[in-house]
């Protein structure tokens, strides 16, 4: 593997040896990487992905030089992204990005002298994300094979879920994606899970949807997704999981999040043995670790 | 201790601890947290007191990351601080935290997995500050019973003076507040010295005030802090310290500072022996390496 | 040497050793700097300056403290740069501080505890890349003297012409001073190389001057410069080396840039062996990697 820009290019085996790496680094600190300099840059705020890939090298004894303002980078003067690569690949061993253009991890890993990590490119793919999501899965139920996975939110513009999709279609999975219509998945996953014979169903009934899941991936729908913010308002309330929900309807279900949550889980669920979405943190950075060393 | 949070928490013994192994960390360089991960959280601008952490953590060989501005971080898409002390307690074994919302440090910690310590919280505390001064006393001049303390500038709203006065109130001192009439000592400050059986006088006459410290703690006066601008620029001249009023006044005090200074110590103290604000600076480094050392 | 704060402040000797000492740093990781902190005080934006510093320190097993953006910093609580200084010198071994006024690395000098390198003082200096300059024109052709510089672009408001010129004034250089006229080269510069007995011819042709160079050095010609934008428009064209060009005038030169690049290099020269603009980010980490260790 000579970068990681998206989910697809990971074969089974390849997600396999990540995550298995990925275990032996929880709560490991060590000098692995001890000498090597990773460059985190984000041309767009994201203080949770940018601070566990940070910390996912310094726990390996490694070095990082972090850009976290496109107004103060180079940028401003008008480097394309292209020179951009060229140059941070002369100071650092390995790069993540993350930017609003979908693409643009591609651009960086096409000029760049070291491996790219895509930390999310727009309205693209968050890989690590996917592979964080996955080990999640493995640790708290231990298999994927005949899982129901249940996506609820914005399945069209968040980056998460579709990078997930991908992944889990590498097994005997079966999804179902509820959503508001303006929200619904992408068209090229459902495409790609047609092609290779993955069942989904999609849905608007939240309740409905969340039956019986093994998985509920929940995501934030944002308000800015709406011409109509009255519509909004009657949504925002609906697509909302609680403790009630989880016992009547998916009793069994882990429940996560690519965080941040806003409204879409409600503070009584945080307790419950069934959430996740704190455990995914811990888990994501022994995955960020285990990527950085097989990268490095 | 398993938070700082607050100068009233400590007991003496516990001030005490901190000062001797200050003491032990003055230009000490080790690997002492080799491994471990400061996560400094600047919520609001503070850099003196964001290198003065991640200097200390630095030096004792560990790694640092940070988040210096808002409009970059997750609470930009409204995160609440639960939620991101949770995020943040899975990447760090600390949290050194600042923000504009006095409490809002309690917050952190009833959310984290790991210890926080409180770096300014609003119009709350700054205990870390309190013990470098506490720090800067013990070193130059060796003692705190029997010491005249006196404060100037703003008490009302800044954190460090009433930080301190609650930690020196361990001790057999006595204060004098010197402040204009809008910024004197809050009030539960000086139930809290009465409670506590130690003697302080208020006034607003500068040079009557200052007369025969041991210790003059002069602060900053905000010009946001009065409705009339004439009312600010005339207290702005009468509460000045200058080398002739140290010569005449107080001739054995030791003058500090919290930093940054403005107009309220004129630079012709700088070079007097009784100076002792870029001190502190130091010593905080080695105050804060104690307390990284005593909470991890 | 205490302070890096000009290029004329460097014997020919200091150069050479200074030039030797990187060559060894080439791809070097080490320890030498464990222990020891670098601040970089970036009080203007510059990404390549400020990640070849962090960079270097790395490499040497060093840690960094930065200051990206001002806004977030005491400055806006008014603190004076003396203040600043003094502050940051307890807590660093050596300061590296971008600032836009000229001047201000000499201030910062004088107020230092430790040791301050310019990384670019506005109108005035920036000597760290003009012995990577320097570096990269010893590395690509192994020699200065006897050599025909080509400077061309903005060589009043740069910084980077200027400082390179006072530096290569130590060698038996020949130089061309390619730019229009309200961009020529800084007149103490000229009345410097006339001092020094070093020849230098002044041109707006850029097909004229450019002919036959050893090295050409590009600049960017920025439009806030002209008063009139029709004329910026104009000078934009003319001034854009391509393939074509090198090919016929001077195929032997090295072509170099300080970067960022915008359209006056066209991409057509990046796959040349004449370009050597990426190469020197490579060579300004060495650079600073043997400046960070001959100053602490």
């Amino acid at each position: 593997m000579d970068n990681l820009l998206n989910s697809e290019q990971l074969s089974k085996n390849e997600i396999e040896e990540i995550l298995q790496k990925a275990e032996s680094f929880l709560n490991y600190r060590g000098d692995d990487l001890k000498g090597k300099v990773l460059a985190a840059l984000f041309y767009e705020p994201s203080t949770r992905t940018r601070l566990s890939f940070e910390t996912a090298m310094h726990r390996l004894g490694g070095s990082v030089i972090s850009v976290t303002d496109v107004g103060a980078s180079s940028i401003a003067k008008g480097e394309s992204l292209d020179d951009t690569a060229r140059v941070v690949s002369r100071f650092a061993d390995v790069i993540a990005v993350r930017h609003p253009d979908a693409g643009s991890a591609h651009i960086f890993a096409d000029n760049s002298e070291v491996p790219v990590i895509n930390a999310g490119d727009g309205a693209g793919q968050h890989p690590t994300q996917a592979l964080l999501d996955m080990f999640t899965i493995q640790k708290e139920i231990g298999k994927f094979d005949g899982l129901k996975v249940v996506m609820t939110g914005d399945l069209r513009y968040g980056r998460c879920p579709n990078s997930l999709a991908y992944m889990l279609a590498n097994y005997d999975v079966e999804f179902v994606f509820v959503s508001p219509p303006e929200l619904k998945m992408k068209p090229e996953v459902k495409e790609f899970l047609d092609e290779k014979g993955i069942k989904f169903e999609e849905t608007e009934d939240f309740k409905e949807g969340i039956k019986d899941a093994d998985v509920l991936y929940c995501t934030r729908i944002q308000q800015e997704r709406f011409a109509d913010s009255q519509e909004y308002e009657n949504l925002k309330d609906v697509y909302i999981l609680n403790k009630k929900l989880v016992e009547e309807l998916c009793p069994n279900a882990i429940i996560m999040h690519p965080l941040p949550r806003v409204h879409e889980i409600s503070h009584d669920v945080d307790e419950m043995e069934n959430a996740k979405y704190f455990k995914q943190v811990e888990y994501g950075v022994a995955v960020r670790m285990a990527l950085l060393t097989l990268l490095t």
